[in-house]
């Protein structure tokens, strides 16, 4: 569980899928009629609660009424998300059984064991909190995620939670949400499927600060919140490495997010790193197919620091040489020394986005056909 | 290389790619010029020549100038396709001095050593051919095809080729092929991805037939075409067995494709069949994120012949039968018994649409990671 000040503004974004979880559609409906006033997230973690009918629905009001009622707050403002198994309902009695004890371990310590909590295939935590000094005064931003890819439609999948102790008004800060979630979580791609229960929820609440400052706000929230999506990323079933997809030079930048996004997420670019083979042929091939324009004649390509296409001609790189610093990438630590890095220019225009994703390795295929729901 | 009888009309279709090979762009412009007027098309394997630069156009131009000369044809007339490596141009003066052979060898019985001849990493030859009676005649159809997988920017991917003894007038000629491609080679999918050289050319030359049979002929381009496109999907790299996604009671056409198409080209979906899992949450979550709109309450689901889903609530089919169906299926026969059918319906409208994939193993990983340009 998570508690929020009294007085918290709440901004959600939620999957985009149809067969949403019943609790995605509690979170959104009582954002709407509170405008975004809420103080609490109850999260359950083995069962998505998704395609369970009316009972879905029944689960998650009687939980959060409960919850709500102990904690002498609204019911409109208690939240819940659930990750785990489509089909499968949350074992009720035991949830509510368990809000007790939920209340009393309640603490400002307790981040860790809630980062821990809420994971399922999970292989790490993906927790990150940063402090900046910011018109006079010390604002902080902390921030915890699950996710072993963008989409697991069985362990399902994404959840992400912010807080800042920075009060912004509701509106505001649900336009700086989204502008970073498109930076951030909207920019990863693990499998190209999307989830029933994908949510994130960032919460502010505390004394405000002057106009002047939220750019610098917005930065750090950015900061934040990318740090948590790279870690879903990273931590993708079965990957060896993060990969960061950089275009520039595009006519703007959903031009640019468009090519980032498609080389990020094609089996083929996914399986040439996984193979450490610098298939440039690839790479520009899932260019070509992000719907997006551009000329031949304007490419040009790096993987890390070498280049491998200038205006559209191959350069002469040393494949060994290319192909010994991408298998040390691969083996390399986790978010400390794996990253593999895509750059391409495809003109001259002020269009700049990234896209992270992961190699694509035989262990994904095994987790993902082993794994019976 | 393909000749076709004076008279010929040929209709093509081509990848959506912006990154198009030479040979595409030169088959795209001949076509527009003589409105389809088309007696031959040479095809090289092994090198796709995208990503060449000037001297991609330049090669085409000179072997079709070539060609055409010993034909004594004109050059506009001859198309030409290649598939292979990106970024590696024809061995030109080697294609030159072949072309005598080429023209030498030619016969109405060569037809298995070209649909040999255009492989490159698949593992069958695809050919198909039908008789039909139709106004009191006997009318011919044949297809052949390459392809081991919807996409592959490496050995650039899909061409088909058919030829059928009607003849139809140009324009009409073009709306058919359109309509054929659409439930067939627009049907299948291995890895998403699109390549840079993907061509269908449709010859028509003979007698034309009286209007009233032209639908049935067109029932027969469709058969030929689905045949190939199947063959395609389930030569897939690394595939075990075919999936065909039948999509029933959407809205319209357009809508029942679109989930057909998510849900073949669903990784998860895709790794399930492989681990013989009946996964029906990630049946419902590919369809969920298809951008269709449906109701919950109106999805019935089968696998081959048990059912998954009835009007939203799970069946309690038992799980180890179908996962030994689908064990079956899995082991079984190219193109004979190897087909795994998921059937789904979203409501009660007119639109019904199928498409085709394959399962996703380990081995399309180590195919894709080890294969090196």
């Amino acid at each position: 569980m998570l508690l929020a000040p009294a007085g918290s503004i709440c901004a959600g974004t939620f999957t985009q899928s149809l067969l949403r979880a019943a609790c995605v559609d509690l979170c959104v409906n009582r954002l709407q009629e509170t405008l975004g006033k809420a103080r609490a997230v109850l999260i359950n973690s083995g069962q998505a609660n998704a395609c369970t009918g009316d009972l879905g629905l029944i689960d998650s009001l009687r939980a959060t009424q409960e919850l709500a009622s102990r904690l002498e707050i609204l019911p409109e403002e208690v939240l819940m998300c659930s990750t785990g198994v489509i089909g499968v309902p949350i074992p009720i009695s035991h949830l509510l059984d368990s809000l007790n004890e939920l209340i009393d371990e309640l603490s400002e310590a307790g981040g860790s064991a809630a980062a821990n909590a809420i994971l399922t295939t999970d292989l790490v935590e993906k927790q990150f909190a940063l402090e900046a000094h910011l018109g006079g005064r010390c604002v902080r931003i902390g921030g915890m995620a699950k996710g072993s890819g963008m989409i697991h439609p069985n362990m399902a999948t994404m959840l992400a939670f912010l807080s800042c102790d920075v009060g912004v008004p509701s509106q505001l800060w649900q336009q700086m949400i989204k502008r970073v979630v498109d930076r951030s979580f909207n920019a990863i791609t693990v499998d190209g499927d999307t989830s029933t229960n994908d949510s994130f929820l960032a919460f502010s609440a505390g004394a405000p600060l002057a106009e002047e400052y939220l750019d610098e706000l917005e930065i750090g929230l950015t900061l934040v919140s990318q740090y948590l999506a790279k870690a879903i990323a990273r931590d993708g079933e079965g990957a060896n490495c993060l990969i960061e997809v950089v275009v520039q030079g595009a006519v703007d930048v959903s031009e640019a997010r468009r090519i980032a996004r498609t080389i990020a997420g094609s089996s083929l670019v996914k399986t040439a790193i996984h193979g450490c083979d610098p298939n440039w042929g690839r790479i520009v091939a899932a260019a070509g197919r992000a719907g997006v324009f551009f000329k031949n004649d304007d490419i040009s390509l790096w993987l890390g620091p070498y280049q491998l296409l200038r205006e559209g001609k191959p350069c002469k790189e040393d494949r060994e040489i290319i192909s010994r610093y991408m298998q040390k990438c691969l083996s390399g630590n986790y978010l400390v020394d794996d990253l593999i890095l895509i750059r391409m220019v495809v003109g001259s225009g002020p269009g700049d986005a990234i896209a992270w994703g992961c190699d694509l390795s035989e262990k994904y295929i095994r987790i993902n056909a082993d794994y019976t729901t």
